[in-house]
């Protein structure tokens, strides 16, 4: 381990995840050297702070990536796919957060509470970090694996605007100031529909279907079979993280109009007999998790009670009345924190350990 | 039967519930002779209109009930408790929307695509209307069930703000109008409520957490071990409405900022072999179903498309990957129609062919 300190680069420092990044890599333990911060063309000369100091955004290129230990990608799949591998041959090791390289067998899929050794075997110099719905549960769902081995999840999810980036936060603000003028609003098929387009015009939304006082069913891209990509990548990543390939999964990804922080009603079914005051115990154990569990005393995870927090939130713990060994809770996680940005950090500082 | 139209009663005709009944009645087949609007004594006196007419309330007593054939109950469980025996000893027959004799041996839970022949045999003179809850899917699951017999039921729910009535849709429209005027909440935790206690008051909400820029893990009240008496009601209602004594539930029920119409999530596993085919057929096919489904072009049930109407709306049918047998879709009601009032109506007309 030398004693220089590791320089990191941010690709996709302006986004809303990049944004958030920033935030976090300045209240975190000061473990690097350089952050170069990089982004598309348009963005470049931009000035952007981290860790108190102004740093001018550049452009991204292959130069841009030389001495560059680390680089963090919080860009669209595409840019990955293309830009990580050049990031790779400049000597930097990769840790991306799209949905590019997730499935490649060579690619580890890390959370560094569940499976961090998973991150030292990285045969494209490339690791992934996993979809903000995933990583909504799995902290608290790997801990529970790990003393009663999951067997089976029927997953909902209430994912909040900013999981759509900047452009789902402002389309959930315009439709809010539309739908709040009007109390009539709400109570035909159809107002709420004509007045968002009357207002903000049609088809400019990055949603489906309205959000303000709606719900959406629908979240990414169709995947064959009345699937969409969300809910695949809860299956699919969920067995690769907790390594469990038989894992039965079925998901149900929808759009709630909440800024951010996304919630799942997960119902998880384990090979050995598990109980409540264990599974609580267990939880409150954990690193990163925090039992918040008296309906009584209106204590429940909310998205607005978590947003902005790191630890995966976990309450309305219940043994399932007729699924043996099978618990029902409801989780949140900030989409955007432990979702995204925070575990990019983590794991990016529990490799520039090793280095 | 007799050529004379029956005198129906409507009681709580000023709630929300209420007011929806008054206009479906007035759009309805006519079949009812006098229709009676009943009332809290401060409410009595006050002109509504229904089949065009006004028509003033009257405050509830036992001699408001003579002459009554059907009695609607739309009124809090102790009212219902109170007065619908009152109301069957002054020889109406009462259909009741709360949940005071839902799970009574004695009184049957009745809706009339699925088990219509329960509404005959009616010892305390009460007929029952489900929980919003499990109406908003149990036209669709009753239908299904009929071919492929349902074993398992995992529910998560989306529930509107009108569940908690009146001061529901309110409370909403007030929380909306505060945090639409503020782009900056929803980004720290604790920032929505400051918001809303500076600009509401503490303590005023119907709901135990915001709702604007929320969602909420909790409807009703305790009912021991964690669960909720909404969670409860799915799975006691559904068994009985359905007749199967040992269905397998598990419900998860959450407030979301709808101002009117229930989701749910539902997977369901059944004891014959199923194809989404099959059961898209099935559904198309039943009445009070209609099937939106084809993400692709932006088609599937939300809230904002389903308020005001009549049906259960079926979409996001998809073959459960890991479960045989199993389906997961998608489902929306308007909860003050079918979920309510509508429902009620037509118990009500069931049982007035009979008279």
């Amino acid at each position: 381990m030398s004693t220089r300190k590791p320089t990191l680069a941010v690709v996709g420092a302006t986004g809303a995840v990049g944004t958030v990044m920033l935030g976090i890599l300045s209240q975190r333990e000061n473990v690097w050297g350089e952050i170069r911060l990089i982004a598309s063309a348009r963005s470049a000369g931009k000035l952007l702070t981290v860790r108190g100091e102004q740093v001018a955004v550049q452009a991204i290129s292959p130069e841009a990536f030389d001495g560059v230990d680390i680089a963090m990608f919080d860009v669209p799949d595409e840019i990955s796919a293309e830009w990580a591998p050049i990031a790779v041959e400049r000597g930097a090791i990769v840790v991306d957060n799209s949905g590019a390289f997730r499935m490649d067998p060579d690619v580890p899929l890390v959370v560094p509470e569940v499976n961090p050794d998973a991150a030292r075997n990285r045969p494209r110099g490339i690791i992934s970090n996993p979809n903000c719905t995933t990583l909504t549960m799995i902290v608290a769902l790997g801990e529970l694996h790990r003393k009663w081995r999951l067997t089976e999840l029927v997953v909902a999810s209430y994912q909040a605007a900013s999981g759509a980036g900047q452009p789902g936060i402002d389309r959930l603000h315009d439709e809010l100031e539309v739908v709040a003028n009007d109390r009539s609003l709400g109570n035909v098929a159809g107002d709420v529909r004509r007045a968002l387009a009357e207002k903000l015009g049609e088809g400019e939304s990055p949603f489906p279907a309205p959000l303000a006082l709606n719900v959406v069913p629908w979240a990414g891209s169709a995947k064959g079979e009345g699937w969409s990509s969300e809910e695949l990548k809860v299956r699919n990543e969920s067995r690769k993280i907790l390594g469990i390939a038989d894992l039965k999964v079925s998901a149900t990804c929808v759009r709630v109009p909440v800024v951010t922080t996304h919630s799942l009603a997960v119902h998880a079914t384990f090979a050995e007999e598990i109980t409540v005051a264990e599974a609580r115990q267990a939880l409150v154990e954990a690193p990163s998790v925090v039992v918040v569990d008296d309906p009584d005393g209106k204590e429940f995870p909310t998205p607005a009670d978590t947003v902005g927090a790191d630890p995966t939130f976990v309450g309305r713990l219940r043994q399932a009345l007729d699924f043996p060994n099978t618990l029902d809770l409801f989780v949140t996680g900030d989409n955007l924190r432990k979702g995204a940005a925070l575990n990019t950090a983590q794991i990016a500082e529990l490799i520039a350990r090793d280095l």
